[in-house]
């Protein structure tokens, strides 16, 4: 797929995956509903397959692949949903996944793809070890390499969750999505833009991983340098591929504070029930700094994921 | 309502509650289900209203009064769920609720029945005074005792959960419940014997809260004195109402270790991100502690509630 996903590509992105991953649901909480006064409706990607969104875009990676390279199987580097998904996606396909994890990856992320039988080779935690340590492993074994997110097999994949959003819930005002290296973003924009009529879509990010706010704003990708926040799926940069795609079809990006980003994951926690994780709670803290904007409106909040190790988390 | 009550009874109950309360998703986990060899149903109760199934009963109490009774309100005393539940659903009804408090009730709690508008009188925490506060509330303010599960009212509205399970899953080898004064037990046995043919109804004790296994295995009620144990749900006695409908209707009573019911609980937090109280978990540990007996078999698991203070939680 060597062109930006059309209306078709999601629909048909959407029938190759939908017996690999699980339809989520869209869950309401009155209470939260009651404090900003708003219509809220969260689509719990938490309870997906591996726990992530992710798993769309690697099973519609996976699934694009011609049968000779399905056969050696798929390689990526990462530390974080994306190395998880695509090790359950590749076991559940009957192929291989070979992962370069850095050393410092969180035990929870490594015990999760090494359960799915997820093939680990560890390298330094630097972008240049990762991407060496990938390179040698493509080369060995012949596998394709999937990127997380620079790829547009993984954005519409991605781009089936807010598909199954406006199946369901036909309009709302807003959508709204956590922004990292910006796949799922970038996903839900182009359905937004295929399925529905007038929402507008949101990307919030870190304050402390700003980045993409300043290459949206500026219109030039800014590298996450050292970026600093407690949401460890949002430490990534925009790729191009990402960036053309939300430059265009995005409305927004809101930055949020750290603490906003816990409080709204307690405030999940305690009212609705559920485990998500940090990154997944800034689209909620997005509502609570910006409750003029978000008042008497619908809103779709993607909870992008659920890996925690809820028993470790001390801040 | 003065006698057991009938299939009618519990029929009425769902009627009466229904636009009340929650209709309650029953969710699977594959990867539960790989590690166990059987086919589990989680009823998340968690997701119930006041985040417990004591909505159920409570809610089907008050609609049981007469319009006078009414205007008065009710009165319980309880440190727990029961408090919440019927402080949420007096609020809902436009009612008052008096809850008499022990002074060292769970800081969660507390703030859950002030949340819901229910009048707190702290008393200290010993039954004796739990019950003479109790007393002199309802003699000054007139209004109706709910106790929390030795009343026929809250035995029905309780059993509209298992009625809830029947008409989703048909048939199922094993229903489990958690086990404290028995009402959701007594409930659940009671919907059984009406909506099914086959299922045989498990109660689930802490061993460090056992009085209940003690009084049916002996044919009379010990009281539970100084019970140990992580789920705060189960520290109460059964009453004679609940323990005449459990020996009649229960199969069997399986106690858990308290390092299981921990086990079983963080298993269901990491697994199916979602969030649980220590009670709730007691379930699946019987599950785990009786491999043999459940392997191959479907069995529904009622998870009770899900406040729990996760932030504040360490064991």
């Amino acid at each position: 797929m060597n062109n930006v996903p059309i209306k078709t590509d999601i629909e048909l992105a959407h029938q190759r995956i939908q017996d690999h991953i699980h339809r989520t649901p869209i869950l309401t909480s009155n209470s939260i509903n009651k404090i900003f006064q708003s219509k809220l409706y969260f689509k719990c990607e938490n309870f997906q397959r591996a726990g992530a969104f992710k798993m769309r875009g690697a099973t519609n990676s996976i699934l694009s692949l011609s049968n000779k390279e399905l056969v050696k199987g798929v390689a990526t580097h990462s530390s974080g949903n994306h190395a998880g998904a695509l090790a359950l996606a590749a076991q559940s396909l009957n192929t291989s996944a070979y992962i370069a994890m850095p050393s410092n990856a969180p035990k929870i992320k490594r015990k999760a793809v090494e359960s799915y039988g997820g093939k680990i080779t560890f390298c330094r935690p630097t972008l240049d070890d990762r991407e060496k340590t990938l390179k040698n492993i493509v080369l060995e074994t012949g596998t394709t390499f999937i990127h997380p997110y620079d790829d547009y097999r993984i954005i519409a994949g991605q781009a089936t969750c807010a598909k199954e959003i406006f199946e369901e819930l036909k309009e709302v005002d807003y959508l709204l999505t956590p922004l990292g290296g910006g796949g799922l973003l970038s996903g839900s924009s182009l359905s937004t833009k295929y399925f529905s009529n007038t929402t507008k879509v949101i990307g919030i990010e870190p304050k402390g991983a700003d980045d993409a706010y300043r290459s949206i704003r500026d219109g030039k990708i800014y590298p996450s340098i050292e970026p600093k926040t407690i949401a460890d799926g949002l430490l990534t940069s925009l790729s191009e591929k990402t960036f053309d795609i939300i430059k265009e079809n995005v409305s927004e990006i809101i930055t949020v504070e750290e603490q906003t980003i816990l409080d709204a994951m307690y405030l999940i926690w305690e009212r609705m029930k559920i485990i998500i994780e940090p990154s997944s709670a800034t689209v909620l803290a997005a509502v609570m700094e910006n409750q003029d904007q978000f008042r008497n409106k619908s809103i779709a909040l993607i909870l992008s994921g659920g890996n925690i190790d809820i028993k470790e988390f001390h801040v």
